[in-house]
């Protein structure tokens, strides 16, 4: 069904009042959903049905636990990790606007960042290279394994164009963990090379699954990748490990470049553009109608919503978001 | 075959004189080779037959172009890509022991980096984590095209570990370009899904497609990798264009960050070693005996040559390196 932009933003804002956020905290979680809603992503509202996303009862200030002029570890006291990660990404703006290069890390939340390509969009809209990481808690086997121990470990890029930005954000798992908990929902099965349950054999059933393992996309390329983005997620940035072993602890992590480092800026820009003419302009396969970059799929989708004012949403989802607002 | 280390790395040295290289440019060349051949990577000694990779007849003096505290981009003058990539690590150590972080991009070659693994591992081996690109020619087609347009596009990432450390190297193409040339040479046909013929046809004749264009590794989420990859080692480091489009220039881009910027770096490489553990004590698939991390099998294939002295090589390769020595 569709509903309308305005419709779905107060509804969403309504739920995260009711979810336990003060006005600004909710805004930065509106801004950050809709990213994600208004591109086709699942990584937008459907967080807040369900168990959702309710503010931590003990949400402490942000603190600074090491700092240098291009660094900074962040402990997130608890925070929304989305409201982490927009402090965060403006702290490592800042010291890249300064030097041309600013790290942040983060630790001590454990809520979602949500669709890491906002941060990454966000970060190449003002004129610079994001490179932005979220880690999460046991979803993932290893290659060779069926045993959950790495995040869903997404990474995403952004890069600056002059125009539209390319920003490509993808789950280093072979399928998004919420894409396991919308297939529960609507009662669809999942692939059968994306998960195994818990004895360590592929599933179709996106609940055996969930009490399984996640596999990691393309082979052991994949799997390398979401190791070494576990490492700069938690290891790197001190999360906090239960006496089990187990993670109690979602650590971030993002970094800036500044072009102007190697380039002028402009120039670069320009060349961007160049090369996205040409990829678009190379020869399709049968069957293609248009070469899309990075991040353009999503764009479409946003720019039609813009234009109707209309966004299409289950309607068991809207229902439920309704629900969860009053 | 098995042939001694010692008669290897003679005999490859000898090529290198031949191919023009003065003694210290052919000792960083040997490195940088064997580092793949003793590891069972297919960037090895296979460069060095056929065309070979002789030294650019005009080579100058490598330059910097434009430098800051911490970055630089270097004109190769024509050099070999693996003596300009060991300057530009080199340097890229040098500003992130002084800054905590440094950056380095190159253009002006047109020759392979080999296996950029190796410079991964360099990184990490002194403590830091390092981040390695290295563009090429028109050889892989992006998602839903048959026209190749970007490079091979490798990443490399090293991560310390207070032991060996992690060290991940892929391209982000389906198969890498010498892996077609090694099917050619062999004889043997590559896979159905790696590679289109000259008029989009998927094909499994490594001729055919070398003559058409290699396909991302996974999906479109290898291909978006492709070409943000491609911006960093060509539109981000001023990489120049014949005047009909085409590549005519090879860049690159390292950059390192030292973990001390977010954390104390010994205990940083303990909790990557306890993790290391985690993975490697995981639950196990069916038929899997031991779980590997990334880097891990090369260094068991390079382990077993320091043994026993002898490395495997295909008969063939060898023959024609012992002629391309004599």
């Amino acid at each position: 069904m569709k509903v309308s932009l305005q419709d779905l933003k107060q509804t969403t804002l309504a739920v995260l009042a009711r979810s336990g956020y003060p006005l600004d905290e909710a805004q930065t979680i509106l801004d950050v959903l809709m990213y994600a809603q208004l591109r086709g992503n699942n990584q937008g509202v459907v967080k807040l049905i369900g168990a959702g996303m309710p503010r931590h009862k003990e949400v402490q200030p942000i603190k600074t636990v090491k700092e240098t002029k291009l660094s900074a570890l962040l402990d997130g006291g608890r925070n929304s990790g989305m409201v982490l990660m927009k402090y965060a990404v403006g702290l490592a703006l800042d010291k890249a606007r300064e030097h041309g290069f600013g790290i942040v890390g983060t630790h001590n939340t454990k809520s979602s960042t949500g669709a890491i390509g906002y941060y990454a969009n966000h970060i190449a809209q003002e004129g610079f290279i994001g490179f932005v990481f979220s880690g999460s808690g046991e979803y993932v086997a290893m290659h060779g394994a069926y045993q959950p121990l790495f995040g869903t470990n997404p990474m995403a890029i952004g890069v600056p164009t002059g125009g539209i930005p390319i920003v490509f954000d993808m789950a280093t798992s072979a399928v998004a963990l919420f894409g396991l908990v919308e297939a529960k929902t609507a009662g669809r099965s999942i692939p059968p090379d994306v998960a195994y349950d818990a004895n360590g054999q592929p599933t179709t059933d996106p609940s055996a699954a969930l009490a399984g393992a996640i596999r990691t996309f393309g082979g052991y390329k994949g799997a390398a990748l979401s190791m070494i983005f576990e490492i700069l997620t938690h290891e790197l940035v001190e999360t906090r490990h239960l006496i089990d072993g187990h993670k109690d602890d979602w650590g971030n992590l993002v970094f800036v470049i500044d072009p102007e480092l190697l380039t002028d800026s402009d120039s670069f820009k320009e060349r961007v553009a160049a090369l996205i003419e040409r990829v678009k302009a190379s020869k399709k396969l049968p069957g293609v109608e248009e070469i899309l970059i990075p991040g353009e799929r999503g764009n479409r989708i946003l720019d039609d919503i813009i234009r109707t004012d209309l966004v299409e949403i289950e309607e068991n989802l809207w229902t439920q978001l309704q629900k969860a607002a009053s």
